[in-house]
This record gives structure tokens, C-alpha cells and sequence, in this order.
């Protein structure tokens, strides 16, 4: 894409009420723009991280064996009757009637919605387990929204639900998606780390957050320093296997959010070093039995003929709020430092003197090359002066920068800049080539 | 995908009703469950199908140049009452107050949003031309919705928006996104003849409807012979070039819905033959000028310093509705017959006897190999009997059927069936593989 098209309104002063540097960042680099409190507009940078984001989640989930679907995000009040949750739920819900009178709410979560779609579908224990996700829109009607899309009203949720035939079934499922979780943000670029939780609203047994790892996280957090080294489960983990050894290494140390933090009771084994830090919650998991499916009667034949309540669980990941959890984790002062995977453009190719006809068939040269070798370039090709140029690009944070100017490209010279490390290297254009488009993927 | 794992409700029975052939097919297939009226919930097949036709259409926006953003579905009606729409909309805008007794709605079109997003972001007329696009849920709270997903309240579209200095440059965007058009609906298998339209509530000078033919559609249309034989613009156009010969090309032949239909007036020319058919709208595209910029002040400015109100059209999609049309063009008395680029899976793989050990080896064999060379395959590893199988796989409308038994493959052959012909032929299991793999894409 070439910056001079691409629709990037970057903003230099960023609004009092920007609170965090996320969303300061994200403001200021175009990627969103608010419409109301809470909610926001996705400007194409913006939508790019979201859509990584997304699809990463999509593919983890597919990969543990969970089916896609999508429910409308207005519902029907008649539901949550049926739940006993709609008087319950709060001033959080946006209600509102339509021409006919009826009353619909826009879904701050789907655990009704989706048990009807159970109950109508499925009759019989030879269809479990199920496990069904989307990755839809929810309001919830924060009094007070802020942090940007870190706690926006109107937000990007997959949230999934698993159907079985009793308990042990249940914790099967909940460990697929513990796994998957792990997966998913070690993939996302961010180190997330599993807190026995509170089960709040949703109700239920057992549960778990997902915390990532921020210097400027919402919250304390306190964790076994053994999280800084165990493994990620491989690409290859058997989803049909047995995943308890994997959950008890992780839920076997001690971690816990500020609200759940009880050293003394918990007791931190002896020579385990406790570190104290600061984290964003990203998922939440729960398994809750047969809350719902009980009042709303989803049932099915066991293999005798009789009827069983099902075990749901419900499990969340917060997509749009990760886009700013990722940048929380990772930026510096000059901007956001995208991990590899997340990044709306793998380079940014900067034309240090657009006015200079052979640097410009130089920087068109490489773009072109670059593209054909499917690397994802952000190419710089407006007649900004340099160090505007640096600071933009800085800001957007992609992992690479390579820079163009005519002195260089007399020497047969360009320089790569790595992101993260600030790391500058001087090399020929081939070189640089070689570099991007093997370093991909 | 395993037949026996994927969450695929068929129904037996349709509601009353389901009066049109695409709702009847959707839910007896499994593609969607109504969730309240003109609300449905999209299941595993009939999400893979929306999301296909959603790609090709991302597909075609983005090669004509336009970026897209991501707006919220929730607006605040102080927009709304900047351009004079608020009252003017009516009681199909689903309407609603927040917690702070805000005005607020479901978006039913984001003109407004979107040129507050504009005015907000563009100042200069060197940020020209910019044509901005989503897909994204909307609502209308249709007084009595019908007809399954062809009119839905909550339903997909693409909509995108034009911005232009003046009305010539608005045209060549008017003329980008009508030569998109005809590309995405020949890529969705589908037929569609742009024809001249009534402005509407929009409002405007210049608009097209895009119009899928289907014997069952719901209007009826009259349309020039030589549509059958056009030419749809190739991958190679260029969008930056002059469009107006394809357009001219494409709209100097006679063609009209029920309602503008007026042969005497415009003229058939004399040897033309016109054919009365049935279609479904699809899509519809405007140019409006300054009806927005003016009095929300969608100003840039000009060369010389001048203020000037930006020139826009927008451009819709029916993305939902589409999956709808292009089953009330496409499909037969025993099921959906879905064109190759929107097809959930490519290849139906049936195992005619799963208690074979034999039969199921090879049924499994294959299964893995056609996935290993990247066909999509749904499998049916399930234990029901031949003739079930047949007629759900025929209901589900895959392109192709591949038939394993044991006594055909003790001769070495399989039976493939072309959903669409019919015609069904004995081959190999290689030769079989070697077709499907070497057909795909």
C-alpha cells in the first residue's frame, strides 16, 4: 500500500480524556477515531491489527475442534426471561422495543442465545460434545467508558460455548479451550498468563482469566516466576487427547489478580519467587454446569431414554480490547512496536527524497519486488521530509523499516531498521530483499 | 470436515412461513435458524457461504481501490439530525436511549457516519478522491419481515462511500465501484444486470440497481437480449484508467424493473429482443453530490483556498441477501446447487457403507489426500443409509459428489456426480483425486 493513498489520519494532538497510552497511540496513528463514548470507528490501520487479531483466534479455535457460527446481535428479551437474567443484568443492557412493541436488547453476551439454538437443534447424547463460537459485536453500557477500546460499549467478543453430557465431559472441553487460549495469545505476541478467577455474573465453578503481561496494565498481579519459562503447547497438541497434564502445569503455580491475591492462604511454595506485576485481562473462561440448561430446558436423550440437563461452559477473548492490550504490552515513546503476527504491514519502506527521480524508481523497484514475494510493504512514497517521515513510522510500528535515500543508493546502500531493537543495518538493496522476503512468515 | 462432527441441524419440516424456495432451502439445509422475526442465526454451512461471498466481494472493493473501515453498528442520532434524516427515516430505524438518555440507533446506513468521519480526518482536496467501504451489520425494522434472509431486519452489507472534488471525478468513482460490481456478482456465479433506478430515500441524480436473475425472483424485469452476451470486465482492468466505454457499454442497452419499465419511452431499439425474466435486487449504487457535505459540512480545500462541499456517492451490497439470491438462481427440486466460489465445500465424499471396514478405509484415504492437496471436502462418515445420504448431500448443493461402496471399489472404481449436471461418471480413486484436486480453484 502506498502511504500516499491510504486513508491514515493521523492526529497530532491527542483528546484530554486519553487516558492510556493505547489509546493515545491508536489515536494518534489513525487506527480508530471515537464516534460516541465507547464507541468507536476502525480506520483501515486499525481494522488491519483487528482482523490479525481475529483470524488468529479463528484459526485456534478451529483448530480445537470448535464450529463458527453467528448470532444476530439483537435479541430477544423473551430469552433472558426465560434465564432469569434480564431484570438481573442490569442498566449494562441496551434495551429497546421495536415498531411492534417487543422487547429486544443488543447481546452483551450470547450464553441464552446460543442455548436455544442447543435445545432446538440437538436432541440426542450421541451429538455431544459441541462446541460452538463467534466472533461478534457486544454493547455493554459502561456508566463510564474509557481506556479506549480497552473498555469500549460497543466491542469485538469470540465467545464460545461447549455442550456435554456431564461433568467430566465438561472439563475435557474447558481444557480444549484452556489450550487453545495458551495458544492463541503466545501467537497474538503477548505472554498471557491463566489466574483462577472470581466467577462473577456468569456464575458457575470453575474459571479461569487470561492476563497479559503490561507495565501499564489495568490491574496488579502477582505470579510464580516459573510462567516465564513454560512451553507453549505445539502446533501439533491432540485436542483429542488427554490435555489435563498441560492444565496442571499451568494452573498448579501460584498466580493471581489483585482481587483473588492471597499469598499466606494459597501458600507460595518455599523458594519460588514470586513476581509482582501489572496485567490486562484478554480471556475469561467458565464451566458452569447446568445453569442455563436447566430454566431453559436444554435436554437431551441419554442412551437409556433419559433426560439430561447439559454442561455448558462459556469462554470469551476480548478482540478488539487485545488490539490495545498488545500495544500496552508493546510500544516504546516513539509508538507502537507491533509483534510479527499482528502487524497491519510487515515493512515500511520510506523514500527519504520522493523528488529525486532515481531514489523514487529505486524505492518503486523494491516495492514492486517486495509485493511480487508476498511481503506486506507500508510504502512511504509522499514528499514529506525525513524526519517526519521516521516519526510516522515510528508511530505505526511496523517490524521493519527500510529506508531509501539517494547518498545510500549511490553507495549501493539502504538501511533496515529493526522496531523493536532499534537495530540499524546498512545493506545492498538485494541483501535487503533476501532478508524481507525470507525473514517472512 | 467430518459429517459426524459438524453441527448441521437439517430440518424436516419448513414453517408455513418459508414461502420462497432460498428460505426453505436455508433452513431444511441447516444454513441458519430463525432467532426472532427477520433475526436468524447463521450455523456452521450457512456461515461458511456468507463468509465466502463476503471475501469475494472484500476481494473486488479492494482491487478498485477503495480501503476498508470498520464502523460501529451503534450511532448517535445527533448525526442524523445534522443531515434531517432523524424524522424522515421512520419507524423501520430501530431507535434506542442509553443509560445517560442519549438518542441512539441501530444503523440502518452510515452516510452520516461516515461523513462525520470525513469531515473529521480530510481537509485538503489532495486527500482526493477517497472511497472508504464496510461490511457490516445493519437493521431495519421491516414491518413485516419475510422471505428468509432476502429481507431480513438484521442483515450484512457492504456499503462504501465515495469522496470527490467535483461531479466529474465523483463519476469515474461512480464508474469504479459499477465495473466492481459486474465483476463480483459474475464471480459469485450469479448473473446481474445493472439497470436504472429510482434515487429513493437516499437521494440523488444517478443510481443503478444491480439485479440477480432467478425464475423465482421477486420483481418482474425486462431486459435487452444482448446482456446474455457481454463481456464482464477482466482482472486486468484498470481502475485508474477511463471505465466510461464498459459503463456506456453496459448501460446504453434497454433494462428495467416492474416499476421503471416504460418501453414506449425509451425506445427498444427495433430488432432488439427483449426478455421479460424475474430478478433480486442486490445491489444499488448512488451518486447523491453534495446532499450529506452540505449540511453536515463535508468541506475541503480547494487549490486556491476555496471551501468546497465534497461530492459523494455510496455503493451497496446485500451480502446476506445474496446468499439468498444465489440460491433462488441456483438450485433444483432436490436442493442447492451452489456456484464453485461460494460453495461451503467443494466436494461431498460420501461413504456408501461405514461399517465396512474396507470401504471405510478408502473413503478415509481419501479423504485425507484431497485435504492434504487443499480441496475442501465434507465427509459423511456417518452410519445412515445410502439413500439419506444422497438426498442430504444433493440438499446441501456441494459442486461435487464422490461415491465410495465396497462393491464398486473391489472393481477399483468410485462414482463422482456433478451437483449441477448431473451427469455421473466411474473412475478410479486416483483418477478421481487427480480430477478433483486438478479442478479446484
Amino acid at each position: 500500500m502506498r502511504l500516499s493513498k491510504l486513508f491514515l489520519p493521523v492526529m497530532k494532538e491527542t483528546p484530554a480524556d486519553a487516558q492510556i497510552v493505547s489509546h493515545r497511540l491508536m489515536l494518534r496513528s489513525g487506527m480508530i477515531r471515537q464516534s460516541a463514548a465507547g464507541i468507536y470507528n476502525w480506520l483501515p490501520l486499525g481494522l488491519k491489527v483487528l482482523r490479525n487479531v481475529e483470524r488468529i483466534v479463528r484459526e485456534e479455535q478451529d483448530r480445537a475442534g470448535a464450529q463458527e457460527i453467528l448470532m444476530p446481535t439483537v435479541q430477544q428479551a423473551e430469552l433472558w426471561k426465560q434465564s432469569g437474567r434480564y431484570d438481573a443484568y442490569g442498566p449494562e443492557m441496551l434495551r429497546m422495543m421495536d415498531r411492534h412493541e417487543r422487547e429486544m436488547l443488543f447481546g452483551p453476551t450470547h450464553e441464552e442465545q446460543v442455548t436455544d439454538i442447543f435445545r432446538n437443534c440437538v436432541k440426542s447424547y450421541k451429538d455431544l460434545p459441541k462446541n460452538l463460537y463467534q466472533i461478534q459485536w457486544k454493547f455493554r453500557d459502561e456508566i463510564r467508558p474509557r481506556f479506549g477500546v480497552m473498555r469500549g460499549r460497543e466491542f469485538l467478543m469470540k465467545d464460545n460455548y461447549s455442550f456435554d453430557l456431564d461433568e467430566e465431559a465438561a472439563r475435557r472441553s474447558y481444557n480444549r479451550m484452556f489450550v487453545a487460549y495458551l495458544r492463541t495469545f503466545a501467537r497474538l505476541g503477548v505472554r498471557a498468563i491463566p489466574m483462577r478467577a472470581d466467577t462473577g455474573p456468569i456464575g458457575g465453578e470453575l474459571s479461569h482469566e487470561f492476563i497479559v503481561l503490561a507495565p501499564t496494565g489495568e490491574s496488579a498481579v502477582f505470579y510464580d516466576h516459573d510462567f516465564n519459562s513454560l512451553d507453549i503447547p505445539a502446533d501439533d497438541t491432540d485436542y483429542d487427547g488427554d490435555l489435563q497434564p498441560i492444565v496442571d502445569n499451568w494452573t498448579s503455580r501460584y498466580a493471581a489478580t489483585e482481587e483473588m491475591h492471597e499469598p499466606t492462604a494459597n501458600g507460595v511454595p518455599e523458594g519460588h519467587k514470586l513476581i509482582t506485576g501489572r496485567g490486562i485481562e484478554v480471556g475469561h473462561i467458565f464451566y458452569f454446569g447446568t445453569k442455563y440448561s436447566e430454566p431453559m430446558n436444554a435436554i437431551v436423550q441419554g442412551a437409556d431414554g433419559e433426560k439430561i440437563p447439559v454442561h455448558m461452559g462459556s469462554y470469551g477473548i476480548g478482540v478488539s480490547r487485545l488490539v490495545g492490550a498488545i500495544i500496552e504490552a508493546s510500544h516504546d515513546d516513539n509508538g507502537i512496536i507491533w509483534p510479527e503476527n499482528v502487524a497491519p504491514w510487515h515493512v515500511g519502506l520510506i523514500n527519504l527524497r520522493s523528488n529525486d527521480a532515481d531514489c523514487t524508481a529505486a524505492c518503486d523497484d523494491l516495492y514492486e519486488k517486495l509485493g511480487r514475494a508476498g511481503v506486506d510493504v507500508l510504502y512511504d512514497d509522499t514528499s514529506e521530509r525525513a524526519g517526519a517521515k521516521f516519526a510516522k513510522m515510528d508511530l505505526v510500528g511496523l517490524p521493519w523499516q527500510l529506508m531509501l535515500g539517494p547518498r545510500g543508493l549511490k553507495a549501493g546502500i539502504v538501511e533496515l531498521k529493526n522496531r523493536a531493537t532499534g537495530e540499524r543495518e546498512e545493506l545492498t538493496p538485494d541483501a535487503a530483499f533476501a532478508k524481507l522476503a525470507g525473514g517472512k512468515g
